[in-house]
């Protein structure tokens, strides 16, 4: 008899167990958005010199989404896998006319519920200019990502305009 | 003989009818870009209000390739059907950040050799904000594109930034 439930509950809590090993990979780094230059073109900012947040995000901010955060747009939910890419560059201001100048940061949200369960199934990375390994995210910004994501709706910002 | 001598100028001269016949077809308008917002994002200017075309493209400008523009961009040269636009979307500015407003115009340059020969074998045209249909490139404008986008190698002044 005792042998059954031990069974049982290792039935029941091999999930569990599993839950855990999946939740351990949660510092897994978020992989650089290969070919994410391709992608739809959601919206664009510009964060001038006046702006508070000039410091971190100066300049033009693209927004790039891959074709699993389209289907997002278009359904509502954002499947596993979305990803979406806020890429940073430099404005250049001249005679009245701002120009793109070099790349600042890449900084990349992906959806994954389990993996990154712990900040709203969405893992937050950022690359430094050009280079698609040297990531500068700190802990701290990382957390004022999710912080500031989580007022939004399934945590995107950025509306799709046709 | 002469008949001899009359089917051979026909010969001779039926491609030069042809090539009138397609010149004559240089007012043709140019197509509205079907589906250009989810073509490559090539990059995006800022044009503000002290700048002196503000007035006419005050705002965002981004710029799109279809297919066959990005392929010019790798080879060197834009085969016909290369297609870029020049998206024009009001800018907002708001505690030193510039976000999107509405669409103010979707500015069109189209390779056909043939049909815009005139015109370097680029094929110019403007429509207002969201419509597909409302034209509103006048004849002394769309003369200023060509001759503004002739200073430029094969034309076009957005150069690739991966």
């Amino acid at each position: 008899m005792s042998m059954h439930i031990t069974v049982i509950l290792a039935i029941v809590l091999f999930p569990l167990g599993a839950g855990f090993a999946i939740r351990h990979n949660a510092d897994e780094p978020v992989p650089f958005p290969e070919g994410y230059r391709k992608w739809v073109h959601i919206r664009t900012g510009l964060i001038g010199p006046a702006n508070r947040n000039f410091q971190f995000n100066g300049g033009f901010h693209h927004i790039y989404a891959n074709d699993k955060g389209m289907e997002g747009y278009a359904t509502g939910n954002f499947p596993e896998g979305s990803i979406f890419v806020f890429d940073v560059i430099e404005g250049i201001e001249k005679d009245g006319n701002t120009a793109e100048g070099k790349r600042r940061l890449v900084d990349v949200m992906i959806k994954d519920s389990i993996r990154y369960r712990s900040t709203g199934g969405w893992g937050y990375e950022e690359f430094k200019e050009n280079s698609k390994t040297e990531r500068v995210l700190t802990e701290t910004r990382k957390t004022e990502c999710f912080n500031c994501h989580t007022k939004q709706k399934d945590y995107i910002f950025s509306d799709w305009r046709e």
